[in-house]
């Protein structure tokens, strides 16, 4: 297994962690793994590791980190001197020494102002399905109860810049991009797991944090999410809607500290020689919400 | 992009090619790309590359072939040496020596009596959308119109035999097995996308051909299928229903010639560290349909 | 309001009541209402009136009684004189006679040897949500949970007998009919509420009882409720599958008891003066089953 | 059958009639069962009645005229003489007077400004589908291609009194009403069909037109839908969302001239002993737009 895996986990600041813990759990359906003063750790019911959300105990909301996932100690090296030899420090932890589930780590900034992580070897802790003759799903799930995280969308100044850097160094693919007229590129999505996006980044503030989002299965299921945020008085921001970007379908909504959240389906495979698609800024609408073909301002302004 | 990508393609073979080829087309909904004398090209409609099933006019129907794809020259060398170093004689074909599409091939009986091909560079052709600003999906789609291909089952004496070798030399991960009472393997599951199956090997005689899948994206599109195989007189062998072996849903019908077929969605998303599952002999029956708990004994007896 | 509104509940046999409460309270989901020794009383989440199902403590298992809901007392004196002029005796009750949310019942009779009941005036409970501001459900809804009661599927020596007898003395309507190549009917479907069916009988022995049918709203809620199945260890008779006749889809099951139940979806309005639509003997197992295009012997024999 | 069973069609201005009844026949998927100078009549895939929409060719768009079917003749007669009672003129009209298809009419003008008909005995056409043995749907269907007809949103000064008109007149049943903090009602929801609403009255000018709906069986046919919109360039104005009253799934978009229709699933089943469900003003917005919470000032105030 060469190259980075797939998204991990991200780490998210919240203010009132015992309030946003029972959100994640409750409302969206994260599964609770461990808990103590000042972080909580979270994944998807279906996702074998022990973590894909972390949430810290902070004075503001925002992203403090993402994780990819490595399978080799020896590609985590191997990645890691590529970034070095891209001019950036990086800094290496001990399984166990970032948290209380943490495989090895190696730890850079990336140009786009991001803590991003290469994780190889995060405790495995099952999905609650027994491993003989098990039943479809376990019992007891509640709220939007996602399998697992989907991708990451972050904001930065330099869209080129920072999609050069994760093609060249971390090995991504490109499948989507939005272009100005002046020939930049507005909004990349990037891949390592043949899906739409495992990552994308929208012109913005450095280390700005758009969204998190977690796969769910159907249409069907977008609307069991919307269902719960209404049921649970949480502000939906958009959807359930198609994107004109990735054809996937998707519904966005807000923790309670103010971080945005998507639960996502549908998209394609996409091969590593397949062609990216362009959609011109004209048409940036639509790339985002095909049924509206138009961008609530706020979509793009509201952001940590 | 090392080792095996996916399932690329299979050849089966037709008595009737021109109402083999009608029933995929029209039936399916598969997109016809080439046919010349004695055989027709077809792919799933977003399937970016020139096929991912041949239709072979001959005698009987069965399956000729199947073919995984390889992203690199030197990983196709890799393998094939592999393979090779297994005791396989492996032959070698240059880009069109095959097909009027073909890539590099490189061709070899596996030793559960299956011709199985790796190949590299197989002709893109696009999947009907523009590049540039498209809309979800192209117009005029009829049938089933899965996006693509999903995985193949076969049947041979020596699970445990083939299993290894997939695992061992053609670097493919186990994700679930139905374990015979006296400890050998009766049928598994192995898979190189994360999917939890690209190709499953049920125990029967040598080169023997279950099913071959492809993708829907939703429990909708399957009962769409189902009323399309009504509305077309095509026999339906089972469902729409749920596997208990990888989680997914799925209907089984017949082609004309007697080749079996499945629509297939689901699954979950198989990390290489996460462990494989297990299903006992007593549970084989829930491992393969959920709902009705047993296998109508046609569903394994009946295949080429 | 004149006439028959609809099926209003079904009084239902079952040895062990406390086995039968749990499994209809905790698989399908339906809310009990009131329980006495010898009788429970349950309901589909989203009706209004106290009971659509009473389970009775008995040896046996199979049906007691149905029971249609009329509006108005002068209807119900109409319907019954109707019923009286025919030759059949009615019996009246008072208002909570037959048990503690009963309305004016007369009840007879059929010439198929079933009880049948129409009632008036049955206490109104609520659906569980506030009448001011409501969310879409209430909170706290387990298995299937439909939201109400559908239709009921009799047996009888004498379909072309009873069908008269409810169209004429009943005034349903006929929407559907299977006839045998003698000219026969030997199933019809009629209805009250303007969908395909309210009630329906099928070819056996007088007084036989082949399932009652609770209304869910989509096909993803049947794929629901076969998981639900699997996951309680139900036995899973038919489904998820399409009807020919009625055009509907449903899943079949059964309660502890051995009673088969159904739930069930789609459909289609059907005017006064439309035209029925008929099957053919040939064509009987396409009518019921759609996809397999036959019929399992086992589910016309099996019944109580 | 007393009284009025259903919407039965509406008669919408249009000023380009080719491009209208194309938007209709293509984009929405009806079936156009006759054109002539000045008018196309056009109807829902299932529906047996000659048209449930005509197109009329005049210089502004709007509603010209709704109709309910009563089934008989005498029905007819007793509910215009009702309608007399009120103060009103009833004009009559002889089976095919109005147009080529049109039974008995009964037309006159409500206190909102809206010309109402009552009408029995429209020609009946069927649905495509053979009387005997038939598949679940005819072949080569487009576009979004709902069943039938489902209900009609007017707007009106006095809301309270046409609710009054409705219930006491015309025997309507109310089912949900959005009350002003004053205490008069803003909106109402009447029904005969026993669904959540046949017609419904939004407070604004006398005569105004909001929305026709047409049935969909499930949320996934509002995707469908919205992705058929997005094909065609068609504007959406809102949705796929749910409502807070009627519990029901919709989609709003608009024809060429500017009327607005919907797409429309779900809801609830409602006896006439039933308690109607109350809005307050200040959850207006979550009884018209569940996800959102609130309503844009456009769905309100463009109409026409």
């Amino acid at each position: 297994m060469s190259g980075i895996l797939r998204l991990s986990h991200a780490e998210v600041r919240v203010p009132d962690l015992q309030l946003a813990t029972a959100y994640y759990a409750e409302v969206v359906g994260l599964v609770v793994t461990h808990t103590e003063p000042g972080q909580a750790f979270l994944k998807g019911w279906d996702e074998q590791q022990h973590h894909s959300l972390i949430l810290s105990e902070e004075a503001t909301y925002g992203l403090n980190s993402l994780a990819f996932k490595v399978m080799e100690p020896s590609e985590l090296d191997r990645l890691a001197a590529r970034v070095e030899d891209a001019g950036i420090t990086v800094e290496r932890f001990e399984p166990r020494e970032r948290n209380v589930a943490s495989g090895s780590i190696a730890r850079f900034v990336a140009p786009s102002g991001h803590t991003v992580e290469l994780e190889q070897g995060q405790t495995q802790v099952g999905n609650g399905l027994t491993l003989i003759n098990p039943p479809p799903a376990p019992d007891g799930l509640v709220g939007m109860h996602p399998p697992r995280i989907d991708h990451i969308f972050l904001l930065c100044e330099d869209v080129d810049g920072i999609t050069t850097f994760f093609r060249d160094v971390l090995e991504f693919r490109l499948t989507e991009q939005i272009m100005a007229d002046d020939g930049h590129q507005l909004t990349t999505f990037l891949e390592r797991t043949h899906n739409p996006h495992d990552i994308a980044f929208l012109t913005g503030p450095d280390g700005g944090f758009h969204h998190l989002a977690y796969w769910v299965d159907e249409w069907n299921d977008l609307r069991h999410a919307a269902d719960t945020c209404a049921y649970h008085g949480v502000e939906i921001d958009a959807g359930p809607t198609r994107h004109g970007a990735t054809r996937g379908c998707g519904l966005y909504f807000f923790d309670p500290a103010g971080n945005r959240n998507e639960v996502y389906t549908g998209g394609y495979w996409f091969d590593p020689d397949d062609e990216p698609t362009t959609w011109t800024e004209a048409e940036m609408g639509r790339a985002v919400f095909t049924y509206r073909g138009q961008v609530d301002p706020a979509f793009m302004s509201v952001h940590s």
